[in-house]
């Protein structure tokens, strides 16, 4: 069974939509940012879109974020080579014609509520129907906030973690709140190559963060979470809290949604973009600053946790090594199996890599 | 016949006595520190028995020395598993009972005179008895001092080192004194693991370190000297003077014990303890401090040389090299051949490793 | 045919001659130089000639350079072990006889005008007639300068970017001047081992660097180049300009000839020696200072543009990514095929270490 889990052998599955990087940080400038263990090179077209091409040139490898944008244009600033927003090369300086075929891959790529997706697996698989829903995070009904931290850890262990609520008291003291919660019974549910994981809390008086955002400090509530491992890249919980002694202003159901996306950078370290949408408290920007503080400071810990035990992972030679597991973890062990499965089945299929079809034959 | 000479290729002997900290390094604090390639916690219990524990959690692999001392107990700081002082866990939060098995080995670990020794081999053949004699170090007719540096070289340079007195002059110049007596004739014999290394030195005119301690300086002496390797763990060199120019307060005999005791950390590091005790001049502070000034710097310089000559060995790409010695190798080849040996004798008996023993089925 | 070209997979070529410093870098002192991979040790003897040892006492490893040079004799740091500038050793001290046989490897080493030439390879085909020439450099009726740079890039990557000038506006912009010329037609011809690459510029206006030397700026002129692979350590542009509009002080052609030296210290970085060397405005400090200065940032820049190239081959892993070439890459790929060839050829010749020569039977 334990050769069934994922963990940082596990090949990258590819075949799948990764978060490259908020709208916000994406702009006129060429960025470099590692992904699935590839330089990709972000920028914005002139009327807005954003690009990502394989940051590399394909004629000496000079890696392109270095060279200079014109128009939509990347020129290569170590011969000069310039290659279109769609990763064709469009002029060779020294020679009057371009090679048939020369070009850098692109790579699929989707602007989405605050978020830029891409797609480093196979082009002919990469639908955009199947990003993941996360909407709430530019609707005008609701409020929230978006954040990036570099992790020093594979992204397997930052799935772990946020599928496994019961280390909250232990990382992160009482900044969290409602650590009752955090130890609460829980159902999981496979759905696929889905995880669920649902928790119900019934009649307690809610505090933390929740009682900030709402501003029911004090009020029994009952309080019904919903976490969903979706994919390799992408981790929602959605809360539901229904307020049982009055509500505030008249209403008494209320809605927060925590978003987590972990794209791996290499096999030892990970992006992790993270957002919060709430249908309350929507014109309190203080109440946003307050959260954010709140959550960053949360995921800093983990982050730092999450470096420790890399580091005893690759520190230590023990190459028998097996952790075991406790109940808390069966979440945890589902969505392992469900990488490991995915990244077998793309390992079976012989995924081409991109490099391979753009080169000319 | 090189083949049969143990180096930094050479797997470390687990079935020994090694020594883990001094004793007055270890205390109430979690401290974390690498023996044979695996991470120990080490800490005193309430009662001030010091324990040595695998210093990874079973569950999720995060470094027990970054969670909490609690009485004897040991909390997790990711989950909150507890664990007592023999490495059992006592509980997991998330849930109402233990598995059974789960725990982090505990390592056999034996406080003896200012020394702490631990066992990372077989518990079944951990016999204290068997823990190298240096009683002087805590007798009341003894003084001396002990001290500690982390090398950037495998231990086994370090053995080398103390076994050929042939360096002292071009390492250490004047500073330790007795140039003569370390390029004397030496008579190297083998004890079945062991090996000794006598030199006599007679009627010669004292000087240096030696002069100092008794107070005898310009008097010839007889010295006899027995520099033992008597484990991978442990050396120590005895020495005898005695004063043929009438002595000091009508004494003429005195003794000098140096101990050096190597650790390995890695195969490129390793922690070294050393130790002095005499029976001489044993209520001056100031004679100690001088000596231990005059050991440290030697120590050091030799902690440089090796830390060059590991840099040599890791930097240049020379698969085929082999060392060439001389006649002053000849006590250091023995060693070598020992902890060849021993290795060899362990891989033979396919010692199961601590992780797998304590590992629930 | 991807195959048969060279790149820092490919063994380096060790029977050749390469720079192994500068004339003025070598004196009295004991230094220490990566070469091939080797460590190697050089210094003056009292006759001011220099000599080139394997940085290593075959005896227990440590760096001959952190030892003393006392006349002509290297002394140990370690035991004392004596070696004398034929790498010989001649005393251990511990002992009244040396082994026979004892000894560090020495190099061929042979000082040719302003460059230190050292022979890595079976010291048997060390035949210094077949060193490159480049007695301009010291010769009375030319001006010139010599320079050192550390580049952390594989040799072959410098080799392609001085066989390839199209590079010339897009990494160094005006300052090296000439653009149209760099992006001319040229002419390549393989012959033997080597690679000479033609260039014609006819009755242009010359401007740059070449019209600073000359003092004939506007002057309209014909231009010939000759770019020159002669081996893996040696690469020497010739230049002749013929002025057309009436010269300079009655004389209407000129030569300069650029000079780069490229000695491999690992598979990842190399020393980078280059010299210029022009037989007008040989009494002129002022114009070397400025065309030294002009070649400084230019090879720079080339440095840190391969740095970023070497970057991106060790950090993708993409075991199976293809470079494509251009037509501006015939030399290159010349270049790499012939190394390429001289690798197999030596791999197939089995040629012996030096190491396993010098050590006794």
């Amino acid at each position: 069974m334990t050769q069934s889990l994922a963990d940082h052998t596990t090949p990258f599955v590819r075949d799948e939509w990764y978060v490259a990087a908020l709208s916000s940080e994406i702009d006129r400038r060429l960025q470099d940012r590692k992904i699935l263990g590839i330089g990709v090179l972000l920028y914005r077209c002139e009327d807005g879109t954003a690009v990502a091409l394989h940051n590399r040139c394909p004629h000496r490898s000079f890696p392109l974020s270095s060279g200079k944008l014109v128009g939509d244009t990347v020129t290569c600033g170590y011969h000069g080579l310039a290659f279109g927003s769609d990763g064709r090369c469009i002029a060779v300086p020294s020679q009057s014609t371009v090679p048939k075929g020369l070009g850098t891959p692109a790579y699929p790529l989707v602007e989405r509520a605050l978020f830029l997706w891409i797609w480093m697996g196979d082009p002919a698989h990469a639908d955009p129907a199947t990003i993941p829903d996360h909407h709430w995070l530019s609707d005008p009904d609701h409020a929230g906030f978006t954040g990036y931290i570099h992790c020093r850890s594979n992204y397997i262990r930052l799935h772990e973690n946020v599928l496994d609520l019961t280390h909250f008291p232990y990382l992160h003291g009482d900044a969290v709140g409602d650590v009752t919660f955090s130890q609460l019974p829980f159902r999981t549910e496979r759905k696929g190559h889905q995880v669920v994981v649902t928790r119900k809390d019934e009649g307690r008086v809610i505090n933390g963060a929740n009682a900030l955002i709402i501003g029911n400090e004090g009020h029994r509530c009952n309080r019904l979470s919903e976490s969903w491992f979706t994919s390799p890249a992408f981790h929602i919980a959605h809360t539901m809290i229904e307020d049982l002694d009055g509500g505030v202003n008249g209403r008494a159901e209320f809605h927060n949604k925590i978003i987590h996306c972990f794209t791996p950078e290499t096999q030892h370290s990970c992006h992790y973009f993270y957002a919060q949408a709430r249908d309350v408290a929507i014109d309190r920007p203080d109440v946003t600053d307050a959260i954010a503080r709140v959550a960053y400071k949360a995921f800093m810990e983990d982050e730092e946790a999450l470096e420790l035990v890399e580091r005893t992972w690759t520190d230590e030679d023990l190459a028998d090594y097996r952790e075991l597991s406790v109940r808390g973890d069966l979440p945890g062990l589902h969505m392992r199996h469900i990488i490991f499965e995915r990244a077998m089945i793309e390992k079976a299929a012989s995924l081409p890599s991109r490099q391979a079809e753009k080169q000319p034959a």
